[in-house]
């Protein structure tokens, strides 16, 4: 098996067996214990976390038969969603998108096997998951998951991972507001900054999502007999909550490309405002001032420097020049 | 059932219940009084306003056999447009868009169920729609409908709405007129950002348009018997409003787009005009007001000093250079 | 019958009565005259001028069978190019643009009905039509118009609305090319005003034009029994003919969006000219204004002012420094 | 026979007769002269040059059977390529490109009708064409040509052409790189000028070559008897030529708008330094003009110009401020 | 046979036969040495390096029964990626795409031809080739290759050239981020010289890997019997692989355009910043110089002159106007 990058992380795996009246969760040191499970009539989810320990993850697939390209495309973990159709199984590609600590994106890759009585899920980190409330409504009984089988429980995960989608896009869209008003507030340069960030996480949300649009789409339709009939209705609503998603973020997309021209139409306005300010302050002090320097001369006969109040008219014309060019500037309304 | 957010307002239920003959219509005050109305033979319509308390709805939706996923969709208002077909009766979601009160752009979400012989619409605001022609036309036996079945219910309301949005796209090029006329007088930020305003509505109405076509496309074809065929032709004429309601949106984002070329043109310009201004007050003075520098220097052999017309010579120097330089900015057509 | 605005104009009506050894023309005052010529064997066209008295159009619409939602389609003058086979005729409607009264473009709604061996033409306007070539060619018996069916008639309508779009796109383009010379002479803000408002109506022809496509495409594919066989060759050149127009709308949006790129270029270079000889202008005449400056302080102890040279050395030490700062700006093409 | 410009230019036809065995060529000066190579089993070529002749291209017309619509499209020489089947012939219309006389794009239309034994070609213009080559190969008896049939001829004709294109398109390219290397080293309006004649070609270039994809492909998949089987992997071949022509002319038009970008920020970025040298310049002046001004003042009680040293040290004070702030401009990187 | 650009360059051929028992590997001086190799039942791979000396290569295409026009198109290196199936083989062209010395990027054509049990690939260079990992594994009889046919070996080429593609991509991203980081910290006109170097080579990339997903695509649907059923499973991995490519070259254009507009504004920024220093500066200074100007007027009659703290006064006022305005500039954030 050639592999990208030899990560080899920490691997932790949890089994979860469940019919409707029977429920049994345990940790997994061996990856052996796991093999059992696979013939038993009720269903199985097989959760591994962190996909650095290639060794574990051939053996589990060569117990559950699993072909070894898939078995790659687990452990690389940039794969795009997709979903692929080997006849015993289906192989589901997906993202799982956090605003982890602090304000960074992160993107991690869950691998989902679906057989006829089992859910084998790989996660690419060790930090958690979306899927806690999956796991209360099989320990609870709640809801009507413990009576159907492996389908739903995968329209379940498909479920919480695009429900995610919706808390990352909100707090996308808050950040985005919060950089709106600081556009029309002060511009800075660390306001395009902000939202070149922003851009490129769109970018990376698109990415993950729209291909997530495929693979449902195709897993509705699909007539493999491991999606059950009544599934489908679920992995419709499913399908269309992607949908929106989608449109969400294409929003979002011309909204902040829109978000630019005004950054850059509020710094050419300021630097406007700061020429006329110059403009006004120049064009008022040059013509008095070059007044001042005419009876700086030092010609002989200049008549006006001996009238007695040549001082005062002087002073007196240039107050008045400096009051005529200030009214027509504010007449042109650059003031 | 799971919903997203628990807003508990007052719901209003009306039921009107009529055919050729006879018209009932009368307010409900517990959802059960609904239930008789199910199996009826004339049309019922049931409409409910506010979708906050999901206890009624959720009655409402076992009395007529209502697929809970529908029922979360009509709680959770921020879905798109859409159209689902479960046989025994079809399920529309509609966006209802309106300039309440000033200038705001108000989405409301309706849901409609249209079954054998009857509609049940559910509208997420309190505030009134625009479906009183409809009831007006029912009471006062106006036109056919009257005669007609609940597909026809369903045509005159989905025409309401979509008839509705016309009203809207004309308020909205009224506006985009004044601004384009506020950008070619006097361009200010704020104009930036009325266009910006704009730009953010045209995306929320090309949303609510867009999957619209769509869904009056796939009612007009479906071999659902719940149409029946001469309904058909009317849902062609509103599928025909729609494509130029889409029409008319696609045009005014060109508009708007074109409209920010203008507005950072028209600030360019401004600043080339206050530029030019600086630039020929400071080129006319600052080589006059070098001369009265020259001869206001202390050397004391400057023989113009002591010319008894120097003052003189130097004033008409002065004015010369002034206006040489002002012709040639006026032959440059910088003036 | 409910219309969008009731614009009572007057209407004119003409009947032309034709096969290849007869023909007769007349105008008509009452509606009521066309209704004999609807059973007979020639070919009629009655051609309707102004939409806006509803009741004549009514009584017509009765006579010759034609639908409701179409008499509302021909009144509501802001329909899209399009085509609806009833089956036993066909709807058209298409839009007539011109160049009338100056420069603005008017856009006039014609609705065309085909019967079996009848022509209903309904235009928006009452200043005329582009049909003249037609009505000759009908009253002179030039070409096969006489010989052939009312299908053939159509056909010519069509082409002579498409061959109109041709004229009026040479008005556009030479229009365009008007602008694009004062763009590169002289940029101005109405230059750039004027580039928007070709913007428009690019866009109104477009509006115009595209649907236009479709509606041609799906007449000559029909398998409507109104459209003979030997007509189909005919309507493939007016398709070709709607995807040149189009094909031509595309390029000039594509060289108008070129000319704004240039507008604001040549602005900007203005703007650069223009401090460039600013910059030249300050950066000669500030250094020599201030040696002015300094042999004008009022030092008892300043030896130079004693020189008998002293005067003219500073002066030809100032004719040095401006010289030298003006080679400079040369050497960096400032200049 | 309607036509759009009625232009007679002087009309030059050449014959080229042949098969495997014989070769015969001779010009032509009565049309008729034509008419009996019609039926003989040899493959005629018959190319006409000059379009404006509407009687001699009307008489071929009659005798070669030809549609008069057809005959209407080869006189019009502002077609889009295209290709239409009439059963017993093909009719093709494409673009010639040339840069000739200069640096002018000349674009001629080149008509050709395929018959069952028979090519004709109608060209636009009388100065000359890109199959001489064929010609050559005909005559000297190379390549395969004489062994095949009119079809092979006809895929010679399109060969010819499309080749010409990327004579034109490398030409296209040289002179895009020299536009650019000028854009770095010197960037001046005309440079602007030139890359807005660029993309006004590219646009032509498109026009001319977008529609032969479409053209090209139905001609191989056609089963129209006229082309043989061993040549449509031959036009296989031209298809696969225009689809990479079609790829440069995208990626120039991708260069193209990026070339303007780099245009424009040249331009800003010069004003920049304009700016930044202005600043500079005068921001060393202006605090040392002051300080002469001061000690120019005429107060009676001013210590210092009393001082002995008092003009040495002003003259210190100013030249420690000039370079101080030269410094500091420095260590900003304005400089 | 009519080629392009005849190069003569050396050309290198080498020769490997293997099967799951043995292997063969030689290099080749004459063409003739590998015709015996033509039916053997070993598979053979032919490499034949540089495509200069069209002789060897018109040979090896008689003996191997390639059609003339596939000769063409292996020795003309500037053709899009494509696959063609004339029967009994398949024809591939590919771009093998590296950075070799420095930071060029360097585009080849790699040419593949299946036939039954034989490999022919020709490439355009002598430099070496990403296929040296496939040698080893066929030495060392690793992985499963040596078990296979020759599709298994053509999957395995193609998966190199795909793989290859994610080293060149990293590369291209590395420089990316480090001009993204100058843009940052000191934008200048070689940054952006840099970006419009990366557009360029995107465009160059996407024009070598667009082409490719449809290659793979077909290779993977084509039921040509040379690709044998287990083959395509891995073919199908590669696809995926050249989509994810496209998504990485997509997302990179994306980002630098973003770049482009982070430039220029960056570049406003700057202007802004230095306009403000210099109308800071000169707004402190023209007023109190107009203050030193009028006290160096030589009028008779000021009594100012006279006054014994005249000076200290006027000092104190120019002192109190500066920290004024500079506190006023403060005030707006100018500062």
């Amino acid at each position: 098996m050639h592999i990208g990058q030899k990560r080899v992380h920490k691997t932790k795996i949890n089994i979860i067996d469940y019919n409707a009246e029977t429920f049994d969760e345990k940790p997994v040191d061996k990856v052996e214990q796991c093999f059992p499970f696979k013939d038993r009539p009720m269903v199985t989810w097989i959760n591994v976390e962190g996909v650095g320990d290639t060794g574990i993850i051939e053996k589990l697939g060569q117990c559950f038969g699993i072909h070894p390209l898939i078995l790659e495309d687990i452990v690389n973990t940039n794969q795009r969603p997709k979903l692929e159709d080997s006849g015993s199984y289906l192989y589901i590609v997906l993202k799982m998108i956090n605003y982890k600590k602090g304000e960074n994106l992160t993107v991690e890759q869950v691998s989902l096997i679906l057989g006829e009585n089992f859910v084998i899920s790989f996660q690419e980190g060790l930090e958690g998951d979306v899927f806690d409330t999956i796991r209360d409504y099989l320990r609870q009984h709640k809801g009507r998951i413990r009576e159907m089988g492996a389908d739903y429980l995968i329209y379940s995960m498909l479920d919480a991972i695009v429900d995610n989608y919706f808390a990352v896009i909100e707090n996308f869209e808050n950040r985005m507001e919060l950089i709106e008003e600081a556009l029309v507030a002060d511009p800075r340069p660390h306001t395009l900054r902000a939202i070149h960030i922003l851009k490129r996480e769109s970018i990376v949300l698109r990415k993950s999502v729209w291909p997530l649009r495929e693979v449902i789409n195709s897993l509705e339709r699909r007539e493999s007999p491991l999606i059950k009939e009544p599934t489908q209705i679920y992995l419709r609503d499913v399908y269309d909550h992607a949908i929106q998603i989608i449109d969400n973020i294409e929003t979002t997309r011309d909204i902040l490309s829109g978000m630019t021209d005004i950054y850059l139409s509020s710094i050419n306005m300021r630097l406007n405002e700061v020429m006329k300010f110059l403009t006004i302050f120049m064009a008022v002090f040059i013509p008095i001032t070059f007044i001042a320097s005419v009876y700086g001369m030092n010609f002989k006969f200049m008549p006006e420097l001996y009238w007695p109040w040549g001082y005062y008219t002087v002073l007196g014309v240039m107050a008045t020049i400096a009051a005529s060019l200030m009214a027509y500037f504010k007449s042109k309304k650059w003031w």
